[in-house]
């Protein structure tokens, strides 16, 4: 997506080989244009995958996935962050291990919200690790729901994350794809569809 | 807002008399389609406020502020929360008491994103105690930036948050206001524009 790849060219600030700043536009301050943009992407790669729910996670998946749910006309359920575990009856939950901030932490959604007949679209703002993205599909199998697909705004190719789901057969549409962040560059692999 | 007390009388659920129930359309499972209109809403009534910026705090205000940020055409920044206190020398930070939790929570907001020169519209999804609006004005404040006024999309009328904003002056526009969670029903006030 050449927009969002300017966007980072211009805007995106890189802290370390690691770590890539967006947040003039996507995670702290947000384009509302820009994600706009990103919602009718996400919308046109999933048409005719007959897509019933957008999942993420709080917060800063909120936007895109905000916008992809306007634009497919469905609801969209964000999974909540805690970091103690209170069990509840009501809520299908999963452990996620932040390598950023080097804790673990709890999402949950809502069992009233996912059953068996969703058709599940998960958007994410990032994908470095991957442990977000499984931790909301151990959810989604709790609810024995169907996933078909994770859209993301920008990929750090160099991360295990994206590999990790594809090995498993899950299609990953990332808008971007980041190959490297050395001598603070920002290099893009080439866009793929991955199937 | 006719259209939102309808799904909060179809959808809200009284939990007590103080407590109300939204999950399945404004902060959990979000309705897309009534964001939208929810951001129209905002839009038509502070138009002409020259607004540059809208703020509000991660994470249920994020859905309805960036819908109202997409129709004024201007950036939105959402405030992080975080429990413990780490001083940092680039962000505006402010305390706010949840009584829901019971916890102190920090909010903040990156210095290079407001400045004098902004015109802030502060949206937020529930207004009750006014905590967290009276961090983001503190946040404000600091920045020295203009605060045009708060739009909310549930006011709890009978919690003090609404009346100590007006008293000092700002305007707030809630789409709608509950006088009451009583005997398990929620009560409207009328719809007022408040100035």
């Amino acid at each position: 997506m050449e927009s969002l790849k300017k966007k980072i060219q211009v805007e995106g600030i890189v802290l370390s080989s690691e770590v890539l700043k967006v947040d003039s536009f996507l995670n702290h301050q947000m384009d509302p244009s820009l994600m706009k943009q990103i919602g009718e992407e996400f919308a046109k790669r999933f048409r005719g995958e007959n897509v019933t729910k957008i999942v993420t996670v709080e917060s800063s998946g909120i936007g895109p996935a905000l916008m992809t749910a306007y634009e497919m006309n469905v609801p969209l359920i964000f999974a909540r962050k805690r970091k103690s575990l209170t069990l509840k009856n009501d809520v299908y939950t999963a452990k996620v291990f932040s390598f950023t901030k080097q804790e673990e932490t709890e999402i949950s959604i809502s069992q009233k919200f996912i059953s068996e007949h969703d058709r599940i679209l998960m958007i994410d703002d990032f994908l470095a690790n991957g442990q977000a993205a499984l931790g909301l599909i151990e959810i989604i199998r709790q609810a024995r729901a169907h996933l078909v697909g994770v859209g993301i705004v920008i990929e750090k190719a160099f991360q295990a994350g994206g590999e990790q789901l594809r090995r498993r057969g899950i299609r990953v549409e990332s808008l971007v794809r980041v190959q490297s962040l050395k001598d603070g560059k920002v290099t893009f692999l080439e866009e793929v569809t991955a199937q």
